[in-house]
């Protein structure tokens, strides 16, 4: 595959995206407005490389480019990977959809705003749509397109096959909603995690335990409806049949939004790693996702 | 080790909390109300290690015994894993507490029903407790262990040390919750799904995707606070600080009990493989979790 592909923005995101494009063949433009950021650039994605795993080799598709107008010549698709404030990431918008061709997409990784708050009336916002990984990009595969209202079916469908391409696992939104898929889901989770925590309930440790050790161990082989799909004898209505009113009850009585506490910040905060050992357990993280990612792209033996 | 541990009720939990005991070299006596249970009990348990890649060796410490009191004699603690009915569980326990010694605990698999409602006032309350399972328990290894207020400390303490010996992971709870803490987390992401597929915002499919291949991937080698305590530079109060009020909002606004609509359950009938591949789907669902099971206990090479 020999696509071009613009990332703009070069912090931690940028980069594992810039190793997500390299790696299946895209030529990779990147570009930065901090110099000293464009000049350490090469080095950083060697490291990021080291821990994942992925061939230096691949590094040999990314150029650093001096100017945005550079980074973009000739894109089908920019990734836009700027700072996650809504005045910075607008002013970017208008001058990508200024600068590229008709035919370019653009797309933003921002994780809270919606696509339609950053395209506002440009003309070309028909092209523009987020596309939200999942921190570390290169290590977890989802990739959430979001739609605005104005978001063309065309673009939606090219975004698919890229991500499809680039070995993502592209999540197909239909409309714009509040935190997209995936934070929606991580926020409940939170907020009761929270709760229970706050309560004495259960200690932090045990709560990650019962997500690590318990849902997360089958979640990652499958998602929440296809596991209780086989959770009852007769699927997933059988499922729903048997323990959905179980599972309304304590839905309902969940913990909302003021779970998040300056109570519960505190015993969390006594509770794990402090800031100083945050760089230190990522790259550990990094190499068991990167290990982890390797086991689950291989074959079953089905024996 | 030569514990000596009884499993009453011999379906699919019991067995597999055979094969968990079995495996760490406890005597495992078993016993289940129904002949033609007992009568294929080997042979299910042969086909159960098979699947999962457990030693069948370790069946040579399972005796299936023909009365309940044969069962639980000598033992330390007595899983109980009969059908998930008030008032079947409740006789059991009635006939338990007569039957075994003072010395022996006596656990629940039960998923939904408290230790106050199993024990009553029966006189060995203070040795009741639940000790819920996952499904499969000899696959995932997280244990719920949840008191009445009778329960004792020591009878937890003891809960704790035994799982730990047989190589499950205990989550120690304060104290009786609607749920315990697993179902909790599980019911709030269900009903939330629920609603965003019955709302048309994305498929089953995709929903299925931002766990399996997002969240999950993450959640299976840390826990939803480990997770968020490297998600931002500072740690989880800087995450809490800066996205905190986002996932308060978006827990705010997720949907509860009323998400579970016979509307929803339609789409996800239609558009998950039907209940009669439920058999073959649990099979290599085994399959997987057991090499996965493997591929998490290899030690990592911080290369």
């Amino acid at each position: 595959m020999s696509r071009n592909i613009a990332v703009i923005g070069s912090g931690l995101i940028g980069r594992a995206w810039a190793i997500v494009f390299a790696r299946a063949g895209c030529n990779v433009r990147m570009w930065d407005p901090e110099p000293e950021v464009r000049r350490q650039l090469i080095a950083q994605l060697t490291e990021t490389c080291r821990i994942s795993g992925d061939d230096l080799s691949c590094l040999s598709h990314v150029t650093v480019c001096e100017g945005i107008e550079d980074a973009i010549e000739g894109a089908e698709w920019v990734q836009e990977s700027g700072p996650e404030k809504i005045d910075v990431k607008r002013a970017l918008f208008a001058r990508l959809d200024a600068l590229a061709p008709p035919g370019t997409i653009l797309a933003s990784s921002s994780s809270a705003l919606v696509a339609s708050l950053l395209a506002g009336d440009l003309a070309g916002r028909g092209r523009i749509l987020v596309a939200h990984p999942v921190n570390p990009p290169h290590l977890v595969p989802v990739v959430e397109l979001c739609p605005s209202f104005d978001t063309r079916a065309d673009v939606m469908d090219r975004a698919e096959d890229l991500m499809r391409a680039v070995a993502q696992v592209p999540v197909r939104m239909t409309r714009e909603i509040d935190g997209f898929i995936l934070n929606r889901l991580q926020a409940v989770v939170l907020a009761e995690a929270l709760s229970l925590i706050e309560q004495g309930i259960v200690t932090p440790q045990g709560l990650d335990d019962t997500i690590c050790h318990g849902l997360g161990r089958r979640w990652t082989l499958m998602g929440p409806m296809a596991t209780i799909n086989l959770n009852a004898p007769g699927g997933i209505a059988d499922y729903l049949a048997r323990y959905g009113p179980t599972m309304a009850r304590l839905s309902s009585a969940a913990a909302r939004g003021e779970a998040f506490t300056p109570q519960a910040a505190a015993i969390l905060v006594a509770a794990l790693p402090g800031p100083e050992q945050v760089p230190a357990l990522s790259r550990a993280r990094d190499l068991r996702l990167a290990a982890l990612s390797r086991h689950l792209k291989q074959p079953m033996d089905e024996t």
